[in-house]
């Protein structure tokens, strides 16, 4: 796979992740029609769908099939989704914009955001309990790791750590603890609940777990590079943020080169985490080297 | 059983609620300090543990024991800490007193307060998923009862319907569509998810949605009832709050006596839903009259 078919599989893939949560969250009478318009603006305005992507490609690579992952996947997106929303309030890294347009509760108001936020995450729940192509053994399992990952130990845990951080210096140790969870866990969790989805052996569920792991480094460092590097219009968000609100980044405590150093070194023990794997895995490779080169 | 003694039930029940609050809480290293401490200021503050306690006698009445309820019931208790949190904020109801003491995100800041409350909320799914002593089964109906009840078409629709409906004039019917999704939603999933728990038939969580129904609007009048006639001191809050804030209530779209008279009503109404019921659903008609009767 050529960087090309890279994009036009990603492309294909995004569609299947944007039609099935444009599918979930309609769900007809009930919600506010305030609420639902909020929750649709966030989740259905753009993004990459990298974590649902994963979860779509793990699931392939322990089984063959897709599909019984969509639901995870889609939870895995709704949960990002209302991090990001949460994230941006006044109160926390107070954004004014997201994917090029005005963030929720600037685009809204402040109280409507906070309950859009607290709806997706529930939403994520609830579409894995209620997905009936995992047996029920499998879905607790799946709705175990989500929420490992996106409470206090994991991404919650993370943003708390940083807001803490905020405007201090920090050591190399406290910087990963801090983007473990609040990056790492998330993208760890989409190549592990992709791969039990798709029925894997604990050996395979674990080989996920070090690439998600791998993956999450790599995306959080590029992330904070691009803040540094990247193009505004592409990112559709202000760069320089971090500097500017004395946020812990990798460039800013380990340099900028020492910073891509680590993301090549990141990227090559992601696919290392995939060895024994054949063709089946050849997408979770892909997506690492994507990683490290994406501008946006 | 007399007043008394329901009142010593009721204690005793509460200690074994907070009991395995705190065990619960207290998950070791990983968690930053102060994200741990809010979320205990807030989960182990105090509180009548109602929904919980709840749970419990749904499930003696379906089986016997109520030990098979136990996690089920702190994750309602921490969905329901979680809303208080939320909606006390600044951009929500702006509430500085919760239970006696300084609301949340007063004792600490906004931006750890909004992250203690997406902790609990996740934490909430987590116990329930990791419940060794449910069957696969039984905690992924759990789990989809309670993120029904907590999402877009339950408490937090209520809570936006909430807000979207202040200040102006409203009709009976929309006053009982805002609290029936606001109260009565979380409620009622404390006593089919108690039921489930313990094993309970589809009929007997068919009566134990019926009666969550009523006591969750009977719990509301009473609410409302005593935000106007309530006593300060044992209420622990500011009364007047809901009339000064142009909120929706029963006393304010019902008249006074309406209200009480529509309390009974649900009660009856309540203890009617279990029929057929014996020895074993007798703590559950008390709660019902318990709840008319409450000063705080």
């Amino acid at each position: 796979m050529n960087a090309n078919q890279l994009q036009v599989y990603l492309e294909e893939k995004r569609g299947v992740i944007e039609l099935a949560l444009a599918d979930l969250l309609d769900r007809g009478e009930g919600i506010p029609s305030r609420l639902r318009e909020a929750m649709a603006y966030s989740l259905l305005g753009g993004g990459k769908r990298i974590r649902p992507i994963i979860a779509l490609c793990a699931c392939r690579a322990a089984g063959g099939l897709e599909a019984p992952a969509l639901c995870a996947a889609c939870a895995l997106e709704m949960i990002h989704c209302y991090s990001l929303i949460h994230d941006d309030l006044p109160a926390m890294d107070d954004d004014d914009l997201r994917r090029g347009r005005p963030s929720l509760h600037r685009a809204f108001d402040e109280g409507t955001a906070i309950l859009a936020g607290d709806a997706l995450l529930t939403l994520a729940f609830e579409v894995v309990a209620r997905d009936r192509s995992l047996s029920a053994a499998r879905a607790r399992e799946i709705i175990a790791e989500l929420s490992a990952a996106a409470g206090d130990r994991g991404m919650v845990g993370g943003q708390q750590a940083d807001l803490d951080a905020e405007g201090g210096e920090i050591s190399r140790e406290e910087l990963a603890r801090i983007h473990s969870r609040k990056t790492g866990a998330l993208i760890t969790a989409a190549a592990v609940t992709g791969a039990i989805a798709g029925g894997g052996e604990k050996e395979l569920v674990g080989m996920m777990r070090a690439y998600g792991g791998e993956i999450g480094l790599a995306f959080q460092i590029k992330d904070d590079l691009l803040d540094v590097e990247g193009n505004e219009k592409a990112l559709g968000k202000a760069v320089g943020q971090d500097r500017r609100g004395g946020k812990a980044t990798y460039p800013a405590v380990w340099g900028i080169e020492e910073s891509r150093e680590e993301l090549k070194r990141a990227v090559v023990r992601a696919e290392a985490a995939l060895e024994g794997l054949g063709e089946e895995a050849e997408p979770l490779r892909m997506i690492a080297r994507f990683i490290a080169r994406r501008e946006s």
